[in-house]
């Protein structure tokens, strides 16, 4: 007991040496960030421990490659999560002088804070006790792997196989398995991916786990209406391979109400409702916004836009049968998917119910894609279509429908998809400070010709897309020559709109002479809405650290064939 | 007979020697534009008639020096009317080699088309037979003033006292009134404009008939609700005196229905609603685009913009009352004032039915500003308010209220007030090819410092308003002290709003430190509103001719008073 009191006070005491020491080094490590030129190397020795106390603060080592720093920053990118995370200020790790040989059965009794929370990888046991709040993901999802191997969970999320996440690991790697524990873990890693349907060769992919993808700019605006198998995909877990015949959508009803459990026969007994209506990725051109700093999210072209032509009932008759009204307190109507994650946890958000309510805002259950019913990539069997708003908020594989006093508490509606100033970075975002992104303002890119491509002289044929958030229509897209000196106006295309319910994109044309002698062209496109709204001249000012809401000029640099 | 025949034979011919001599004549003037810089007088002689012919067109000087284009140019930005105006293409006028000298009786004889239109000014007389097509305030109103003074019109619509307006006059000058009719006319020059009401010192003015001012900058946001004699005021026309024991609306029933006559105390007995908005002139900042490139318009500085507690009858509760419902079809509430110009054309305009009908957009028929009657200037005794939409729509002196299958034919909503590309002048504008502004975009301005100022060193506060139309709240506003490289988050004040409803402006503040050593600042702000649009970064990519819409970030350049 005694000797218990007296480690307990000399952790206490360290603590607090620690806290101080802490400090000193949080506000090193600034002060090296800031002055990243430096190339001395930079260490600092911050608490020596006994081998069979817990290690904690081993050493911290800055130096001008800041290859380190970037990892972090990248690793919180992934998964299209934005956690909160002082990174920098709290690189202490359980480390050691010489490499220390662990079994399974020892890694197993390491599954808790109390007994620190051991993972292998490979033949590499780590101690992530002090990263478990920091894990982009949520420390649950990294929980899931106490005392035991990541493989199975990595498997999940691929974009941890990426040098910058193993780096992180490293940092906390305390020994190796024993030689006959090196064989790989007996625990079948099941593909939680493996029954995701078959797609399109055109799609440009940029995550295939959860599977993320784009149409190719030159496909892209072929067609008015986007065809099913290159409609740009935006999934954040496996798809779910739901049966059609047993499945149900539970509309839960207000209090004293009584809820709803609906079959797609059910739902198909409500007026069908059809629209066409523009879908856009929050992250849309976020590849263009990388270009100014780095930011978390996957690398989108100007393809995370698609438009199709939905049928579903309309989410307001569902609610009123499930006996909700209009009530003058703000309110929200809460999504959930009936994709999830390992936990249990799945894919969630939020609109205000004064539009779900609205019929003049149109938002579906959608059960038809262009005439079909939905492919699985979008939602099979019912999604929600919520015309001129943020794409992440059109949940698919719908299972509940609830009305709350709150927002959704799901991560993609509190914890992402929100935009910030310039000035803000990682070490200061305020989630709670930046309202969720619904309507998305004004946007247009150019699809042809492609950047870096060659013309030829005479005339060129640009051709793009312009759409606006929250039904404006698009009244006009201006396009340059000469990267925004002089402007041209393009014809517009497309189907007639009502007036306040442009939910659809227009497709835009220019055929512009090619001023003679001229051997490149820097052509921009930028497009107007019927609020007169614009899109900004650059995108530095619009930087974000989750690279939202990229819409400044589109600009691509063409060459000129030289006459002959 | 035979005589007129030879005359009409000979008029044709010299219609047709005219066609192409005009052509000529416009190609050169065009090329003499596209080349300013040339100093060398190039003189035309195009045609040479008889005197006792009409005279037609004698010669087009060149030089240099274009004030002349200029001062067409600004004749139509006058007024605000928006006419299209082939300026160039018709400089044929009335001259001749020697003055003549006519009498007022002479004078009078040629008051229609078909014995061509002469006017006098003082003592002159113009031939204004050409001009009067391309007046800019439309051909009617200069018809008013055929065969006789022009003074009586220039007294009300007191732009045309400038010297360009003189200049272009000049070129159509014939003779002089002879000795005995140089006295001033007998016709009583009545002032329109001498019933208008007195005004608040305070207000900076940009046009005194009619009249037209904004509020100072400093004083503009020392308070969130602007007080009634000081909010900006934007008159078309003479301020209407009227009475509001015999004041009457006229509201037209639907086909078949019958129509409303409200008195005061009628419209008293609809539930009086109140609420909060910001009105915005559309020309509001017109004077930073005016530095890009010249514009027809009154020279608004940042203070078109005001807002106040206003208090009526819902225009959807009077609409409803006469009978009137939303309608499937695209339908039009049109708006007439109680002001009208001397051929009794009234100030008009229109929203869409749908807007006026939707209870949650909240259009009024107000007669109360800030708990006090309405101004006069502001509409006395109703005017209309339509939240989250520019100013022009807000019909002042309401006096008339119908529902029509089309937009307003006034003036002012078909010929005015709408955005185009930088790249449309007035040669080549086409009114009808744009919608008419109703919803405006994202709008910030920095009223502390001002524009110029010395601040201290150490720390600076940076004072503003910023706004957006059709509801969209303000969500942040981001200040740059360096010209828009780096931005810090400025905090907002202002009244709590409902969602989608945010009607009116936020103020904001930024306290921030003045780096060491800078001897001047480069202040910028820019607003981001609930749809995450925000402000382009300059005026040029949104110049128009019209000089509306000017929402580019705002921008100040102070200089930093020097440590002793």
């Amino acid at each position: 007991m005694g000797e218990r009191r007296g480690l307990k006070g000399l952790q206490k005491q360290c603590s607090a040496t620690m806290l101080l020491l802490h400090r000193a080094v949080v506000s090193a490590f600034r002060h090296a960030c800031r002055f990243k030129s430096t190339s001395s190397k930079l260490c600092i020795q911050a608490c020596s421990t006994n081998d069979s106390f817990q290690p904690q603060c081993p050493s911290l080592t800055f130096s001008g490659n800041n290859s380190s720093t970037r990892g972090w920053r990248v690793m919180g990118t992934l998964l299209g999560l934005g956690a909160v995370l002082a990174y920098h200020d709290h690189r202490c790790k359980a480390a050691q002088e010489l490499p220390r040989i662990y079994t399974r059965e020892e890694v197993r009794s390491h599954s808790s804070p109390e007994t620190r929370i051991w993972v292998t990888l490979g033949s590499e046991v780590f101690d992530v006790t002090e990263f478990v709040d920091l894990h982009p993901g949520g420390p649950s999802k990294l929980m899931l792997a106490a005392g035991g191997p990541l493989e199975p969970f990595w498997a999940l999320y691929a974009v941890h196989n990426q040098s910058h996440v193993r780096e992180i690991l490293a940092q906390y790697k305390i020994g190796e398995l024993s030689p006959e524990d090196k064989a790989p873990s007996t625990l079948k890693t099941s593909d939680p991916y493996a029954d995701d349907p078959i797609r399109h060769p055109a799609l440009k992919v940029n995550s295939q786990r959860p599977f993320n993808a784009e149409p190719p700019p030159e496909l892209l605006t072929e067609n008015y209406i986007t065809p099913n198998p290159i409609f740009f995909t935006r999934n954040h877990l496996p798809v779910p391979n739901l049966d059609p015949d047993t499945y149900r959508l539970h509309v839960e009803g207000p209090p004293g109400g009584q809820s709803l459990s609906l079959s797609l026969d059910d739902l198909y007994q409500f007026p069908k409702h059809e629209i066409t209506v523009t879908l856009q990725c929050a992250g849309n051109r976020r590849s263009e916004m990388t270009q100014v700093k780095e930011v978390r999210g996957l690398e989108w072209s100007i393809g995370a836009i698609s438009t199709a032509h939905w049928a579903g009932a309309r989410l307001c008759d569902v609610l009123a049968q499930a006996g909700h009204q209009l009530c003058e307190t703000e309110a929200h109507v809460c999504f959930e998917g009936l994709d999830s994650d390992p936990t249990g946890t799945a894919y969630g958000a939020s609109i205000p119910l004064a539009r779900a309510m609205d019929p003049e805002a149109e938002v579906l259950l959608a059960y038809e894609m262009n005439g079909q019913p939905l492919p699985r990539d979008h939602g099979f069997p019912v999604r929600v279509v919520v015309p001129g708003v943020v794409g992440a908020r059109h949940v698919k594989w719908l299972g509940k429908v609830s009305v709350a006093s709150e927002e959704s508490y799901s991560h993609w509606q509190r914890r992402d998809y929100k935009g910030f100033s310039p000035s803000v970075d990682w070490d200061t975002v305020d989630f709670d400070s930046a309202p969720s992104i619904q309507e998305l303002p004004v946007q247009s890119a150019i699809t042809e010709p492609k950047d870096g491509a060659t013309v030829e002289s005479g005339e060129v044929t640009i051709k793009g897309y312009a759409w606006s958030g929250g039904g404006r229509a698009v009244i006009r897209v201006d396009v340059s020559l000469d990267g925004g000196l002089t402007w041209q106006v393009a014809k517009l295309d497309g189907e007639e709109q009502c007036p306040r319910k442009a939910w659809a994109w227009r497709l835009w044309e220019l055929q512009a002479p090619v001023p003679a002698g001229q051997k490149e062209l820097n052509i921009v496109c930028k497009a107007i809405d019927d609020s007169y709204n614009v899109q900004p001249d650059t995108m530095a000012p619009i930087w974000n650290l989750r690279g939202v809401l990229s819409n400044a000029w589109h600009r691509i640099h063409v060459h000129v064939r030289a006459n002959p």
